[in-house]
């Protein structure tokens, strides 16, 4: 046998041990508000088509990006931005909630269909799963999740499918008002309802580093007792500050770990889950 | 025991009969574009709600309306209306997406939760249960339905969910294309794949009258056979065409029968399903 | 739409939220022994079919009512009656096995089998889901409940049907003896071993009242801490100091609450099932 | 060992391929209306509960008996009888359905629950699964079986009940009309329904003979082609030739086979499926 | 009826209660190695023929024994045997292990499917249920019992197969070693896996004795209390003290008796669990 | 990212389509005798884990091999070879059994089970679901296949096991006979009666070639028409046409596809199954 056959199957064999490892269990991926491009989204849903293949449990969550921030720009309507997290009013809800449940989250099923990963596309207010109340003041549309309810992701998951949630949740006081949620702390959360093996957050970053610009100094795994420290010296930047912190939440609740991977990286996820290529920072205990 | 008490009682056991000869059954209701205030929303989410405790499987669709076309209108992307049904080109698709299934979509969706319908928002992307080839020429995003998938459907209406289906299609043949369709088509349809026991329209017409402007000569009941004939002469007028022949088909591949009702009345679903109050059109063999 | 239609549709969603109440739950109805014509023993039969349809499980209990003691007259056996039981004695015992498994139980199910309620008639010995021990004395066949199995009962709900049980259980010590018991004990008994959301008893007597002989002074909710004291001062007559125990019994062992109904009225389940119309006496926490 | 233990054993595992034969099949036993002093009814209880064990479903039907008829004498009602086949009028019917149902079914179901048999007792009118309508003329209550459906007797027979069936049916077209029907046609069509492997019949009579009187001409198997021969000339008693003519029709639609079965040999029906014994007289293909 | 019919009837139904004992339960049997003849085989397979369709669910066990040593011998590698358990080798493993699961398993499989029990043979290799270490020394290939997992056993159970065990067990820590474990311990240890009713082993001997070479005093029942003084004493001989003190661990661990038999006896599982004939010896609290 | 990782990512995901193709569906594999050294064995049993974990269920298959005719050659009992199946005596057939059933089987087993893939072996007596009858002449033990039930094997597969199956059978007249079957007769049935999508043989040789000695003429897809000509003029080699005809014979009766595969590439099957790696060849429509 000619040596690339061999390396084809040497690859695919060392994938065994991972694909035993998370066979069954439920991954959380938080793609946020990353840019895609085609050729990235493609190699998301790649990824997610075969981590199902392999009876891996996916859910993908998605928040405010470019496409709803470029919509809002167009409208003259843009949003100011918290800890990495767009604040929205009474004014900008209904082209938020528009973009993202009706543009970004179908582009996102069409991607996982046309792979194969029977997508269905949900938001929080969808048989009311994610209720919110109000975080108050100016942009009181932004909202703090209330309750977490895992029953319907897990009914699709148990039948097959990947369920793909856009972060409008449903008002826990009054049904009929909708809030835009964090990224962040839906997919944290639902990492938790879901008993989830692991939280990926995707973000706009290389892996952590211990001196910044040295990247012969990554930090792949990051123990929970640390990261108050890294927070304070700046090690972990304050945009990233929110995502680490409701992962350390998860953690803490029964997520086995949460790792910070670098969504510029085609494939990223598949190597992180089925390999031993270190390329994020995993948060444990 | 007072007069009113005897009558409320009266009234509910008279609906006895009703209930049973829906119990279990599939109904599809297409509110298609009808003006719906709050009222009449809240008012067809009682009724909806109230019909899947009486053990009645509702599936709701609704398509392109006031909202929608408003939308366009402020975008200066108007479209036109062929045979009652807006035709949409490249340019305004995405609009129509977004406010059909970001926002129309989820509205019903949180009125029908509100009262406790359960209900969960799709449309034909998720899970690609509705696929459409393009009708072509310059209104190219106007779809045509090629393949109605009732399962994802069917898994909903025996978990106890109210299926809501906003009008929106996968390509049959470029997955990552989508296309408007039509409401009429589309619950017709659902309503042969689901195998349903009745077909709802909300029209925005009062009763279909055998002389125009006589009100004294309704049509409570139309054999399929005389459909063609009152097309002809005008008795069924051009804009409810389209509706009616999709439900001639529905009711020639199975489905019992369909109803035409006019929408502006409240509680009329509820008021032709559970009573004896012929207040509709039916169509059936 | 007419005034008429209104009406019908206001009273018929006016029953939603009560609907929502009691879906999924169990409702035990004793109609112990009340005396019923034909016309309330189907106005009953269609209250039943009617809670049935809209998901409620109800199991009806009878015991010796006039039809009983009409046959035990003719054969020269009439039965004295202690608190409102009817004491069964060895002579006696086979008429009223006969008449209440083989006459009254039969003609209850074939009225509900009538309107559809697919009722199945059962008395203690079958399955020996009722067992008793004799109360002793000179009236040895009438009995004490001993074991309440709902097993076999909740195989039946769990499956549409409505079960109509006759008070006759199963010797506790000798199965192949027989014994009359009390409906009221049958009922509270089956009550909590059904988990039953509400215990409903017809009596032959109108709403209790805080001044007897005052229509405008009636008691419709009775917390059961007073329920001592108006059994001592007469409030609640000494007939119906039993069916009350048992109740009281009931609701201390977790059914929701146990109220008592005026059999004379038509529809009076309907009614305080499924509207505001306070008409019986509900005893509660 | 002993030769009596070597004898017990190889009794033991002499019945081993009968119960191989029967194993999970349903076996219709009509005790039709033999008399049964306590001894014999044990006897058979003790029979139908070792089946039960060794995986056989058994549903018993009894009919009008020497109990039901003592009672009419009792009340000076006494019944003609018409091939076997007593005949009820409007004024006994009464009677004869509390007698049947109310005693006589209830003192068997005793019998074998005291035994561990796990049995119900029901007649036709129980969820309406005999119906029959009336073969006219003064005897308007002897009804002729229009519809058996087996499904309620399968769901007892799938959880381990036994069923014991008393022969009133529920008018086909009059559901509040109850009629008596005859044991050998209820028990013929049950077995059917049922697709049981065998049909019983307890026949106050010992095995058929060739020649009368001559014990010693036994017809262990006779073949249904040879049935119309022996009724006419007589070697198939007129009293029997109803129970024979119903059983061909059994046969014919499917049951393996009926046995003619003498009801006074104790443990008859254990000796003729458990052994090789040939006590009584077969009819098959 | 000529007496013995009625001899045949009479033991059928004194099993009755036996069957009922043992209805649905699981019964171990070590058959351990004793020596079988082709005659002593078939009683065996069918008193487990005939327990399984009583609905009693047995689990067959059996070690080296004769077969086995005579291999072993043949080849000139005879084991030597401490407390009635035979050592082995590294030498010796390969040919124990084809020999118990290549022959003994398979020829106990075919004789039991032959008789129609749908019997399955298996080791501990298989699935891994069964895992060990060495009890090292020389004859190193001597298992200890590490886990015993009844979850493949309880799966054939529910499907109606009959489990057969070879006592091969895998290597604990190293899953390609195989390991030679002991019937006594098997047993006993899948009789606590699997919560069995009753543990049997077949020993090559008769009834324990108070007096030695005196039948007329066995010993019928055993309290485990008494077990270390009847050791001490000799009553209880050596070659018999592992089995027992096995047995002991057993009861203590929840299984409710274990009974040793003497497998020389035809019959011997049928009449120990089917009949009140006391032939053997048995260990309770 | 390095080129490295990307080319991990590639290979994973190239495998997509793949494992899409076979997800669900049954793959026999069947390693007859082919000689395999610890390093082989381990490769396949990796890729049989690899696939079992990426949804296809497995099936392995493995006949008389180099130890088992070692042992034959040790205990001077060798067996002559007829179409590359050999043929088995009555003198040989205890050995041929304990060697395939006890060693081989067993071994492959403890090899899947280090890996995780939940192996269990069985052979045809297991169950009896694979029955044979003598092919006759001295070599009588050698059997021809009457009867394969799938059952069994289905049901393993369901519940996530590997089974592993020695190729004895059952004797299709007597059950205590046991005979030796051709692996590849075995494999074919079976692939039919489990409705595989592939049936793979390894054989002891390269991809079949055009021009003998000319490695640049592969056949890599053989129509099934064109097989009995290159039986008849060698391409297709004497101890490869029985293997072939077996193969043609299963994909004529619904197997999709079946392909000869060279035992001695390590991993050859994952890269046949999951990559577009041509290494064998392939007989199909």
């Amino acid at each position: 046998m000619s040596n690339p056959q061999l390396d084809r199957a040497t690859i695919l064999t060392e994938a065994l041990p991972y694909i035993q490892r998370y066979n069954g269990k439920v991954v959380v991926i938080n793609c946020g508000g990353v840019a895609m491009n085609q050729e990235l989204r493609d190699a998301v849903a790649t990824d997610i088509t075969m981590l199902r293949l392999v009876g891996i449990k996916v859910v993908l969550v998605h928040g405010i990006g470019p496409e709803v921030r470029q919509a809002l720009k167009d409208a003259g309507k843009e949003l100011p931005v918290v800890d990495g997290f767009p604040q929205v009013n009474e004014e900008a809800m209904e082209l938020v909630q528009e973009t993202l449940c009706g543009k970004v989250n179908k582009t996102l099923v069409a991607t996982l269909n046309k792979l194969g990963a029977k997508a269905i596309g949900l938001c929080g207010v969808d048989g009311g799963f994610l209720t919110a109340k109000s975080s108050g003041g100016e942009y009181s549309r932004t909202g703090d999740l209330v309750q977490v309810d895992g029953a319907i992701l897990e009914g699709f998951l148990a039948q097959g499918y990947t369920p793909v949630v856009a972060t409008i949740a449903q008002g826990a006081e009054d049904v009929s008002q909708a809030y835009s949620v964090s990224a962040n702390q839906t997919a944290a959360k639902l990492a938790v309802a879901l008993k989830a093996e692991k939280l990926i957050h995707l973000v706009a970053a290389e892996q952590l580093l211990h001196a910044p610009d040295a990247p012969e100094t990554p930090i792949p795994v990051l123990p929970l007792s640390q990261v108050p420290a890294l927070i304070r010296n700046g090690t972990i930047p304050g945009d990233m500050a929110g995502k680490v912190n409701f992962s350390v939440e998860a953690v803490r609740s029964g997520v086995k770990s949460a790792t910070l991977l670098d969504g510029s990286v085609p494939h990223a996820i598949l190597l992180e889950l089925l390999s031993d290529e270190g390329i994020g920072t995993m948060l444990t205990h």
